[in-house]
C-alpha cells in the first residue's frame, strides 16, 4: 500500500473506534465514520467492504499489539512460570485500553453471533491466543518448570482465568483491584502447575 | 401469590425464554411474548413492569437454582478443596443450559451496559456469587486445606476460572471437552491453594 493509502486507512480505523466508542456498533453507521474520518465512502469502500470488516481490522491490530507483548514477556522473563505472572501484570493496560468499550464488544459478538460463518472469522483470534499459549506451556515443561499432561488444557486454563478475570473487571471495573487479583491468580495457578510442588492426588 | 397466578407468572417466563432464544433480546416484543405464552398484554404488565424485568427475573432462577446446586456441592463435600472440583464438573450441566443462548445474553447485556442504574442490578447476582464463594474460601481456610491471605481475591480467581472456560465454552463449544478443562484447571488451582504444598517465593 502506499503511504497515503495507509494513512487513509488508519484514519478511517482511527474514526470507527471513535464512533463504535460512542454510539455503539449497531448504531454506528458508514456514514458516521466517513463524516467523522473526513473521507467520502467511495474511499472506505475502497478499504472496508463493510461495517464488519472495518470492526474485525481493529480487533486485530488489537490482539496484534497483545501478541508481540505476549511474545516479549515469554522471551525477556527467566521462565515460564515468572513470563506468566507478569503478563498477568499487564492486564492494567488491557483494562485501560478496553474499559468504555465493553458495550462495543458485546454488540459486535451478539450481531456476530447470529451468523456460523461470520461468527468463524470472529474466533479465529481466539484459536490464535490458544495456539501461543499452548506453545508457551509446552515451553514451561520442556524448561523443567511446569507440569502437565496437556499442554492444550492448561493453555485453555491460563486463557480463562485472564477472560475471565478481563471480563469481571470490564463488568465492575471499581470493586477491587482487578490486576492485583490478575497477577495474585496467576501465582496460585503457576504454583499449582509448578514441577517443585508435592503431589497430593 | 395464589396458584393461579404463579402459573400464569411461569408460563409467561418460559414463552419469554423461548423468544428471546428465538429472536434474540432485542427483536422479541413484548407482544410476541404475549403470543407465545397465549395470554393478554394485562395479565404480562401484572406480573412484569418492561421486557427487562421479565428477563431479570428468568436470570434470577437460573442463577437462584446456580446458587443451591453451589451449596449442595460445599455441604456434601469432604473438604471445600474437594467441593470446588466437583463443582468445576457441573460446568457441563451449565453448558447445556447456557447453549445456544449466548446471542440472548450477549444482546441483553449490551443493552443494559447503556444505563448505570439499570446495569446494577445485572451486576448484584454476580456481587452475590463473589460473596458466596469468599465464604467457601473462608471456610475453606478455617478447615485449614486452603491458604491464602485475601479471600475475596482468591474468589475472584476461582470465578473468574469458571467464568472464563464457561465463556470458551460458549464461544467454541466443539473445540475441546471443556468440562474436562473445568476439572483440571480447578484441581490446578486449588493445589496451588492447598495448604500441604511447599511455598516458594
Amino acid at each position: 500500500m502506499q503511504q497515503r493509502s495507509i494513512e487513509t486507512r488508519n484514519t478511517i480505523l482511527a474514526a470507527a473506534l471513535t464512533c463504535f466508542s460512542r454510539s455503539g456498533y449497531d448504531a454506528a453507521s458508514v456514514a458516521e465514520i466517513c463524516a467523522e474520518a473526513g473521507v467520502s465512502k467511495g474511499a472506505f469502500y475502497h478499504h472496508f467492504a463493510t461495517k464488519h470488516a472495518v470492526f474485525m481490522a481493529i480487533l486485530e491490530e488489537w490482539l496484534t499489539r497483545l501478541d508481540s507483548q505476549v511474545t516479549t514477556y515469554v522471551e525477556s522473563a527467566t521462565d515460564v512460570s515468572q513470563a506468566l505472572v507478569s503478563m498477568a501484570g499487564m492486564m492494567g493496560g488491557i483494562f485501560s485500553e478496553a474499559g468504555g468499550r465493553l458495550n462495543m464488544f458485546l454488540e459486535f459478538w451478539a450481531h456476530s453471533s447470529r451468523d456460523p460463518q461470520v461468527w468463524q472469522t470472529v474466533i479465529a483470534p481466539y484459536h490464535h491466543f490458544e495456539e501461543l499459549f499452548a506453545g508457551i506451556i509446552q515451553r514451561g515443561v520442556a524448561e523443567g518448570t511446569l507440569q502437565t499432561d496437556d499442554p492444550e488444557a492448561t493453555a485453555s486454563a491460563v486463557l480463562a482465568l485472564g477472560i475471565g478475570i478481563l471480563l469481571q473487571g470490564l463488568l465492575d471495573p471499581k470493586s477491587t483491584a482487578w490486576d492485583k487479583v490478575a497477577v495474585e491468580s496467576m501465582q496460585t495457578l503457576v504454583k499449582g502447575l509448578s514441577s517443585t510442588v508435592s503431589h497430593n492426588k
